[in-house]
């Protein structure tokens, strides 16, 4: 952390700042420069509120230098990691796909839809038994119904099972119910949440936030690490912009940063990024080459008659020709499909 | 709701469309126009996912006509709604105070806030027992101890309380401490939340989300009113743009659409939203010219070693100043501060 | 500036950046801390381009530490600026009115103008005569003739004129017609435009960029003033957001940063930045309280015939009551409207 | 363009409205609904502001129908178009690689970045002799010089040339040396600079403005269209959101829909999108995968003694390697590098 003094600023300010920044248990180093003063900080300024000393009389601003997230940090962790379900692995090497409806609508279709995957070689079905909805009067999922049918769906065919944890209440039954716990857009900041699933035995699937930077995405998967849960797998699923010719802006130029930063992987998810499904193989396909770990997709058997995101859902025979083509652009790229 | 038909649509593809809508069990009303149709539909159109019919052949787009809210909607309650606490209304011609830190620290410090604000005619007090922070590492609030050193205030100074519900496993106990319950800006589609607080007995200050739009921010508040909680205060409190001159964009551009199309009341936030002590007063000044009904201010009784939020909070010289410039503009607006 | 090295950067690459800040000839500060190293850097910083030095190897990141604008900024210049007019003035203590039509459409209608507004008590009239239009087949303005019209105006009434340059090739007509020269949201960074206006001898009204942070606005103002012309006014006019509620976001929140970084006054445009008359009047009084140097508001003698930007234009009668609240608004804040 | 009615509004209301359409010599069709009407327009809307038929008594709202472009739609040109140059083409089937600095420094830079790019089969060079700078006191470009150098690379090296037009005033010069005229992101709602190109005899290669929507931006090639230059070439290069992690947010998701809604050729500009060399080559591959028509990429021969914008630049060595992937992406996909 780096304090800046005004130019003008006396040295009584600045052995102000001197002062602050010991009673806060922290190292000052001054930095004079020709025209003003700097004071690097060092120390667990992780627990500070910098905006303390940005308000001292001949501060001009305070600059954070260090990252606050640790356990997420590629810094403290420098290989690449692989999170394990019973079925499958999501990392390095491989390209993971997650596909299915978006709610579990009832279980002859959830059976159907877990059978087309496993017959793809799909090893992971994503379906919302819980679901945020932003209408209270629109369908809100059948709740622990809705597990039920997954885990049979499971049990019968060996898919695994991703499915949305919408609140602490449901936590033991959808621990139960998943392999990879889903953490919502919408809850990406719901720390009671992330608190809840840092204690469950499961993955965790953490959506980026609508309007999250990287950094607050990152501190959401510190949350859930600081509990000791260490198999966290972010997906990035579109941000909020002022753009209005798809449903949200999909970010892929965070793969990347992430990348970098991280040693998490990342999934991509075209469906809501796009909310479109004409506009979902693209996305699909530039995610894979611009380095994503896998995709999480919406499909459903019949797509204009899905209670919910029909609009963005690829029925069976486009998927499967998805699949094909991320196949082929796959093995040019050295990583294999699972 | 507007299906708009592509110019080259067949009649066919218009019949199909025609069928869509009946098996969804809705009326549809077609337009034909000089180079394309249009169909019109009426009914339940709130539940259905309007992209299911975007998706058929022929179709070019499809177009919301009415508002998916209802109960906050002035439409359905032409008359302001007035909020009432045991100390004190929040709506029409007045302009409501709240203010108080942003973390219950201890109680003597509580204490001499609610005595300050009791003095200057300020009837409620704001401060957090638990706090949502984006580090797991950051102080997380007192939990039940803050909130019963909340209570303890209440009881001695007659002033009443907003705390923030972060969760449903302790909304018993803040429901039992505030007096008005506050849903934050990372919740405000946290749905199990506003579920439960849809069947407290306590007004909901709900805020607006950083990436909310006008549309979500009044369904969030359906979110209550259709759990038959009709006390909604909704708070604007700064969105999240690209501008970075300021913590947040705070909207005062939403007031004059709230008041247009809800009766709702509304306060500001303009701590949050500036994110900076100095920047706030004009930000509350400008808030009551806009119409808002009141302001969430963050004051502390000694700012610089706040536990949280220190560099947006005022001191109790700056906040009584500010009261006085408030009371000043107020009258010539014909508005009673309370 | 401050180059920050990762926490195992090696000595030789430190040796690296420090030879390559000597080569930039810029004078550097090695900053060892216990966990990595931070470099200060003095000197012209501003022309270099910081990233070339963000991609050394070892280099975790670089932090601009002063502010690239000079005469612009309230660090070179502490007192107010107040721009000036043969008609009235522009800065501290008073409140600047500036209104008109969109554009310029017959004579008629500006006479009207300018008559009303002189009877109102107010100095400076807005109207284009030259249009940006989103479409090519949108009116485009009457161009020459329609400053002809502005002169005439002036000339009859006394009034002052406020008329947007959109390019080099106008600019001699543009600056002899106008008393204050507005430069628009699209031109903000139209940088041969600036460098035009630069050498105009009247004041220039620049308009905030639609996505224009405040430094790249007050960069845009360097230009205007760096070719000796340091009569610039700011105007804020809405930016662009997710939020749609509104045309633009008003961003209000901007002005009390502007007051501390900068001396140049500024104004508010409440028409463009909200779109719709009714949401005019709040805007405008929620400006005034909170600090701007005035506003420029679109009024039309019949808004509902105009041939651009009616919905946002207000009539006469709505435009005088507007300036009556205002009045009796202003004199509590103690500025004086002119 | 259809007209919504409030749920109250008077018979009376509503014959206001057909007036109003009526005088705007537009064909009205009212569409009675259970609980309000709405009124369909059909006939020349585009010259119509929308706005002004919104702020009549017992209007709801006003929803724009048809798209307002009409030479860049595909409903008016069903075909991909195809770009050609002396040197190659853009379009359909292709994969168009341009590369080159951002500025030009001098010719010995300038001819050895053609010879290497004609190695690598590489037919056209980027290179700015007039250059965009937030700050004035930064490096403007070589001007005329500049272009003389390109002019002359072209010569000796047969490259094509595409470069940067600012203004008006350089509209000659630039156009006789480009073979693709370039209008920069800051420029794409400069009218005025629009209109020239739209009559210059080259091909206009024109970057998506940094908040612009997509309906703006093709509403900026029909300009250029509409003055009968049929040539466009779309260009992202990232806009502009909250999202800080990179220097603009690369919008790849934009793709899709502009093959969906227009026949111009797309091409992505990772480099600006991005900020960062190391980020560039999986955004890169990822542009193509998401079906661009081409790249536009920056590369130096010495990145960190760049003029400008170094930090984003790739070295030669980085560069080749690039294409060699991206050649074996293409050939998965079905397309040619050239």
């Amino acid at each position: 952390m780096l304090v800046v003094m005004k130019n003008h600023a006396t040295p009584e300010q600045i052995d102000q700042v001197l002062g602050a920044i010991r009673r806060l248990e922290l190292t000052a180093h001054p930095l004079p420069g020709a025209t003003r003063t700097a004071i690097g900080i060092t120390g667990n300024v992780g627990a500070v509120d910098p905006r303390s000393l940005e308000v001292l009389p001949g501060v001009l601003e305070l600059i954070r230098v260090t990252k606050p997230y640790k356990l997420a940090s590629r810094e403290m962790h420098a290989e690449d990691t692989t999170i394990r379900t019973p079925q499958t692995t999501i990392g390095p090497g491989t390209f993971t796909l997650i596909a299915g409806p978006c709610s579990v609508e009832n279980e002859e279709m959830i059976l159907r839809t877990a059978d087309f995957l496993r017959g793809l070689g799909v090893n992971l079905m994503r379906a919302g038994a819980y679901k945020p909805r932003s209408s209270p009067y629109a369908f809100q999922g059948m709740g622990q119904e809705g597990l039920d049918i997954l885990a049979r769906a499971r049990e019968k065919t060996g898919i695994g099972i991703v499915t949305e944890l919408l609140d602490t209440d449901n936590a033991d039954a959808v621990e139960a119910a998943a392999d990879i716990i889903q953490i919502g857009t919408r809850n990406m900041q719901n720390f009671s949440l992330l608190k809840r699933v840092a204690r469950a035995r499961k993955p965790v699937l953490l959506k980026r936030g609508m309007a999250a930077t990287l950094e607050e995405w990152l501190m959401a998967a510190e949350y859930v690490m600081a509990g000791e849960n260490y198999e966290v797998v972010l997906c990035e699923r579109g941000v909020r912009t002022f753009s209005d010719h798809s449903r949200n802006t999909l970010d892929l130029s965070v793969i990347p940063p992430v990348r970098a930063l991280s040693h998490l992987p990342i999934l991509v998810d075209p469906s809501h990024g796009t909310g479109k499904r004409d506009y979902v193989p693209a996305m699909a396909l530039a995610a894979l080459a611009a380095g994503a770990d896998g995709l999480l997709i919406e499909i459903h058997p019949t797509p204009e008659k899905a209670l919910s995101d029909g609009a963005q859902s690829l029925d069976f025979a486009a998927f499967a020709s998805l699949v094909e083509r991320l196949r082929r652009l796959a093995e040019v790229l050295g990583r294999t499909l699972n």
